[in-house]
Order: C-alpha cells, then sequence, then structure tokens
C-alpha cells in the first residue's frame, strides 16, 4: 500500500499540464530573492523554501492552480524575478511558489497607457512601447532588465524616471489591475485607479495581480553623464538644481559619495578618488543647461555617451544606480548592506549633510533625487553600511530616525515594519479579506493576518 | 526748391525695396499694443505713434535698415504681433516701427530643439514641431495664434505648459539667439544658453533678435475641461493637486473665482453661478486621476471635450486662460482692469485666499498654477480689477505687496518698473552697451539707458 499522497502531490497530480519546477536546487534557487542584502534577512529567512515551484503561462492555468490550491489550503508565494529586497518571493510556511516569469504577455498600448500581464520584464515592455509607440516607462527599478511588471507593482518603489513622476505609487502612474480571488471558484477583478494601489507594494499578500495597466510617458533620448566634484555640498547642490530645474529635461539624478565611487570599479577610470560623483541621464537638448550648472557649482564631466551608443552597445550607468549601486558594491566587499531612507521634501539638503556628518565613515552616502509624492524634489537614500552587527545596524537607523529621516528599513521580512510603517490600514485589510479570504498569500509576512 | 528730406524720408529713399507702411492709420495701429489693458498706460501712451512701420523679410532687409537707421540716428521699436501688454511696442519717441511679423520662416527642429525667426507665429511653430517631429512648445502665452517668438522672448512670461517647465526664462528652455547690433555695421551674433537670457524680457531695448532656439517637450494630445466647486478654497485644493501630482500629465491649470465666471459669456452654459471653476488641459491618460481628485475635493465636471475634436472644431478653452480671460472680460465690461502677481511658493494658497477675503468684491480672482523658476508649484495671477481710479489701482497693488505678494506691474511703460522690479543688472546693461550702443531701441521704455 502507498504512502498517501502529499497535498503537494496532489495538486502536481491533478494538475500535471501545468510547468512544474520539481529538481530541489531550482525550487530553492526560486524561493530566495535579493534579501541576502540584508545580513538580518539573510539569517532569519535561511532554509526558507516552497515545496514545489510552478510556471503558470495563461489566466487558465493560474485559476485552475489558485483553485485547486484553495481547496488544498496550500500557501502561494508570488515571484516576479525575484530582484526585491524584503523576502517578498522567499515563502515562510512552504508550498506554492507562483513564478509568474512566463506570465508575461505584452497586451497593448495606446492613449499614452500600456497594459501587460503581471510576468513581462520591464526592459521587454520598454522596448516594446518605445519601439511601437514612441513611449517609455515612466519609472522603473535599476534591475529593469530582469525584473517583472509584477514585482516592481508587488514590491518596488519607482526608480530611474521618478524625478520626473515620483514613486509607482503617486496618483496617475498605475491606471489598472487585474486580480483573482484565491479562492475555489477564482474570480477575476478590475480595479481601477486608486483602487488599484490598494495591492501595490504590500509584497504580493492581499492579492495575486494577473494584468497591470500604467501610464507612460512621452519617449525621450537620455544621454548619460558622469560629474564630479571637489566638494559635498557642492555636488548637492548641483544635484538639487538639476533635480528642481523643470527646464532640463532627465531621467536620472543619482548621487554618489567619494565613499562609493571606490566600489564601482567597472568605472574607476572616470571616477577619480576622494571626488564626490552625479551620474545623471539628460536629454541631449538639456545638455547645455546640465554644463552651465556643472560650470555654476565647480562640477568636472568626465563620463557622457550619446542616447545612440548606450542603445547600441547595452553599456548604461543605469545600472550603477539605486540598488544596482549596492549590488556592484557587493562584488568587492561581501561585509556591506545597506539602508533605505526617505529625507524631508525642502530639509533634504541638511539632511543629508548632516547624516554625512554624523556617520560618513560607516554610511556611505548613496542618494537618488526624485520628486516625492506631494510632486516635491527630495532625495531617497540607498546608503551602503560596513556592516558589524546587527545591533550597529539598528542603532544607526535610530541616529536617522532621530535626526528626521525616515528609514523604510529592508531588514525587516514583515509587511508593517518596513515602508508601510505600521499597521495598515483598513482599505488594505478588506482587499485582503475580498481576494485572499483563506490567508493563503505567503502567510507569516503581514501581521495584521495571522 | 524742394523742402530736404526728412530722415524717414531718407531711410524710404534709400531703401525702396522694402516693405514701408505709409497709411497712417496703419502706422498707428501699428504703433500699439495689447497696452491698452492699463488705463494708466492707455492714457500715458495715447499719441505715441511711429514715424513709419517696416515690414523686413529677410536677414539682408534687417541688416540694411539696421545699418542706416544706425547712420541716421533714427529710433528702433521692435514689434512681433503686438500682443504684449507693457507698450513694448508703443514707439516713445517715433522713429520707425520693425513688424517683424514677415520675419517668419521656420529654421529647423531636431534633438528635441527648434529654431525660427523672430516673427513666426507661435501656433503656426507649434503646429509645424508636432506634426513634423511629435514635438510641442514648452510654454506658451493663450495668444498663441497671433503673439510671434520673438514677442514670446521679448516681453512673454510664459503660459500655458508652464505647470510643467516653468517660465520660458527656467534654464533649458530657451536655447539661443541670434541678435543683430544696431551699429552702421551691424554683427549678427550667437548667444547661447544663460547668455541668451540677458534679452529676454527687456522689451526689445536691449538687442534685436532675429532667430530663436527652444527646447520643445514630446507633444502629447491634451483633453480640455471645466470643474467647477461650491468651494473657494475646496477649488483651490483641487487645483493645487491636480497642479502637484507628478502622475497627472496636464499643460493647464487656471482658476477663475465665481466672481469671473460670468464674465465668460461664450462658456456661461458650462459655468452656473456661484461656482468657482478650473479650466484644464489634462492628457487622456491622465484623466480617471482628474476625476479622482475632483470626486475628492467635491469638484463637477460640466464640460468635457477630446483632443481630437478640439484639433477639428479650432474651438479650445485655452483662448480663456492666461491673459486671454481678462481679453474675454473686455468684451462685456469696458470699466476693468488687471493685475500680474506672483505668490510666495508654499504659501500660495493661503495668500489667494487671503486676497480674495480682503479685496475679493473688487479684485477677481483668476490664477494659474505654474512651476516656478525652482521648479516648486505656486500661483500666479491675472485678477480682473474693477477699475474706478488709478490712485485706487496704486492702493489695490500696494495691499497686495504688504501681504508678501509680488506685483509685476502691468501699468508702467518703464521696464525698471515692471517685471524686472528695479535697476537692471550690469550683464542687462552690457548686452546693451554691445548691441545697441547708440541707444535707438525704443529710447526712453529702460530708465538705465537715457
Amino acid at each position: 500500500m502507498n504512502a498517501p499522497l502529499s497535498t503537494i502531490e496532489q495538486l502536481q497530480v491533478a494538475l500535471p499540464d501545468l510547468d512544474w519546477v520539481k529538481e530541489t536546487p531550482r525550487i530553492q534557487r526560486l524561493s530566495q530573492d535579493f534579501s541576502w542584502f540584508s545580513p538580518v534577512l539573510k539569517r532569519q529567512l535561511a532554509g526558507k523554501f516552497a515545496d514545489a515551484v510552478v510556471r503558470p503561462r495563461t489566466e487558465d492555468e493560474v485559476k485552475r492552480l489558485v483553485a485547486l490550491c484553495a481547496k488544498l489550503r496550500v500557501p502561494l508565494t508570488i515571484r516576479g524575478a525575484g530582484t526585491g529586497n524584503y523576502g517578498q518571493s522567499v515563502p515562510l510556511q512552504g508550498g506554492v511558489v507562483l513564478d509568474m516569469s512566463a506570465f508575461n504577455q505584452f497586451l497593448w498600448c495606446k492613449g499614452g497607457a500600456a497594459r501587460a500581464q503581471a510576468g513581462m520584464r520591464l526592459w521587454d515592455l520598454e522596448k516594446q512601447v518605445r519601439a511601437g509607440n514612441g513611449m517609455e516607462l515612466r519609472c522603473m527599478p535599476s534591475t529593469y532588465r530582469s525584473a517583472t511588471l509584477g514585482g516592481l507593482f508587488g514590491g518596488g518603489f519607482g526608480g530611474i524616471g521618478s524625478i520626473n513622476y515620483g514613486p509607482l505609487a503617486s496618483r496617475g502612474n498605475i491606471l489598472g489591475i487585474k486580480a483573482i480571488t484565491i479562492e475555489e471558484e477564482p474570480q477575476v477583478v478590475e480595479l481601477r485607479g486608486a483602487e488599484a494601489l490598494l495591492m501595490h507594494h504590500l509584497w504580493g499578500t492581499n492579492g495575486l495581480v494577473l494584468e497591470i495597466e500604467l501610464a507612460l510617458a512621452p519617449a525621450q533620448d537620455w544621454n548619460e553623464y558622469l560629474v564630479v566634484f571637489n566638494g559635498f555640498d557642492a555636488a548637492l547642490e548641483f544635484g538639487n538644481a538639476i533635480a528642481s530645474t523643470t527646464g532640463i529635461a532627465k531621467r536620472e539624478v543619482g548621487f554618489l559619495s567619494s565613499a562609493v565611487t571606490p566600489y564601482l570599479k567597472p568605472l574607476a577610470e572616470y571616477l577619480p578618488a576622494n571626488r564626490h560623483a552625479f551620474i545623471l541621464a539628460i536629454a541631449p537638448v538639456s545638455e547645455l543647461a546640465m554644463m552651465e550648472l556643472a560650470g555654476v557649482h565647480g562640477g568636472q564631466v568626465t563620463y557622457r555617451k550619446e542616447a545612440e551608443e548606450i542603445a547600441r552597445t547595452h553599456r548604461t550607468l543605469l545600472e550603477y544606480t539605486w540598488n544596482h549601486t549596492t549590488l556592484v558594491a557587493f562584488k568587492s566587499d561581501r561585509n556591506i548592506t545597506y539602508l533605505q531612507s526617505a529625507f524631508v521634501a525642502g530639509e533634504h539638503l541638511e539632511q543629508v549633510k548632516r547624516m554625512e556628518k554624523l556617520l560618513g565613515d560607516e554610511v556611505l552616502m548613496h542618494a537618488e533625487f526624485i520628486r516625492n509624492i506631494e510632486g516635491k524634489v527630495t532625495c531617497t537614500a540607498l546608503q551602503i553600511v560596513k556592516f558589524t552587527t546587527e545591533e550597529r545596524l539598528q542603532e544607526i537607523m535610530q541616529v536617522y530616525r532621530d535626526n528626521g529621516v525616515r528609514i523604510n528599513d529592508p531588514h525587516v521580512f514583515i509587511v508593517e515594519d518596513g515602508k508601510a510603517g505600521g499597521d495598515l490600514p483598513q482599505a488594505y485589510t478588506d482587499v485582503k479579506r475580498r481576494f485572499d479570504p483563506l490567508n493563503l498569500l505567503n502567510p507569516g509576512k503581514t501581521r495584521a493576518w495571522q
């Protein structure tokens, strides 16, 4: 007499036509994401693996899988490309990881908007709308080559382009989503506008998103530059001027202190020692104005590539910005980690300078200029931290908080403890109840739903 | 024996191939602009006419004319379409009005920039770059149908589009100009970037501009809306949210208090009594987000036209914004005039509310949301004033100043007394010395150069 089938085996027997990943090493790899940036999460999430991984290719496959998982009460963890940093793709209680990367069809682009399935890679989407419609993404992470649309929506902030359009959560950037309820008879539901944002950045814990509709920006060519400065303050003032000047068309304004630039070894020839640097993506038409401002603030342009060459060679400075700065730094030093912090618009320059003075030897400044959700220029930072102990890491974050800087703690795996910053508003819980009444979406990630 | 020829006659005899306007009524008409918006200027500038008007068609014609005027010491006043409001096209000491409207060739558009001769109409330029290159003007006055590029540069501020790109003077909007010196041997000189702005908004008093090169914006479709509100404060909050929200693509955010809307008779059916209104130009992709904000603030959309219909019918709300509001109001009431004021970014809503409380019965609020030269959202206003006396008008402006609001006095005809706000910096004077060493450009308009 055979042993009874496990629930996972029942799933696999009942849905044999789905693309199941069965090799343990691949299952383990697909149970991880970039949460190893945090030594805390690396320790806490070690050994958290799915029992199985499945790669649905159609809405019907998703629906059949979800229905059966609901019936069998199997936890489901949604995964895009695994480029997130909060363990959002790490299943805390086993079950099935739903690898959405094969659910990746482009649907349409018209009227300044585009819609695609959640597993579409951002770069594929950008290429599609650029070539087909002369549009581009309003914002995207530095991981755009591999990251998926659904992953950005589920756990992303914004990034390149947020200097114009703010974070993804700014009203008007997300037009709608299609989501499916985790029930024995799954319902497919469209949420429009602000309502769609109730599933944003909850790390896939209150809904399974199938399709996302985004507002786009008219495409522009972007030249790339490195501009270096002797003075920390002069550099910041330059960046703030670039960020604030509406007449200068830009897509990226990223600041790297002289303590960070040595980590960017592939760019070493353009980053002289002891100089602070800006990585810029600027429209050709605004090059003169940028150069004028560099002159005003004592900057020196050490690197300049035109959009055409960047497109041809695929060598872009954008892959040294945002969390790619951290990733590149890890290549030469494993004993680092990072912070995520949001400065107060209007006080942001003073705050960055103050934190540099207080912690500059240990917390190496990497700040990205953006417009915040109120449309004001500010900085968000992804500082590189010379890691010693978890206790010291907590102390550092407390110093930031004590100086009025918001920490979006990237060293936690519970939704409420991260960017959400505390208890979730009722509207999010209502969505959870509607879309995941059985609490199968990565249980344990959200305190409210234990 | 014949009487000796006047200098004007000498010019006309020496340059018979130029297009001279000789009929007195036309000369008088072409010696005026929209300074009649101000009862003060109307009185002060009455009877100020050119001795002759000439319409050059080529750079060679300009050059020969300028050379001879320099030799004969004939004053020159530059005119675009005469839609300015400061008497900038009104010759104070006679001489020749240089009507630039036939010097109107489009030169090129590429790489996000366009260049044209100064007399090109803004609407012709917009149509050209939109059809040919998928671009549009970053900002333009409501008089865009008739106003010229050179007139905008010489005496304009910005306008429609300034909610994104700030005023024309924001670094990066003007890329370069070609100007000609007023000398017996005129020199043609290119000024690039910030240097070009040294001739901006000096009403043609320190240089004769031949060509202007502008940075453009990627063209978008713009739907138009009227949204009405019961509450003054609620309306303002709505407008500020539209203006500030980076995710909402817009070109125009104009506020009309319920005291102003009755003047807009052609729109009467969409403007209920006692409601405050916003005129909006919004990209179709942002319609949902705009509607959501209208809902949040208790607004009601009474008018909605899609871009396609606007293009087909040539009926646009844009011609009820900026100084067109004033122009339309004049059609039903000649006893009005207007103000121009700039509110302090961040305090702008409170200032608008305070001024409404202090003077609302006499100064009817019409405010335009823009991003200022620092990239911050604020209001600039073109209030309609129920005119009584010049003394009262001065008192009203003083009340504004006493409340911390900047008045760009549109009731003066001297450069320093208007938006320039006092003595001109040395750099402007240096340009004057270089480009008009004989002080022939409308002498009397600038105090520094008497």
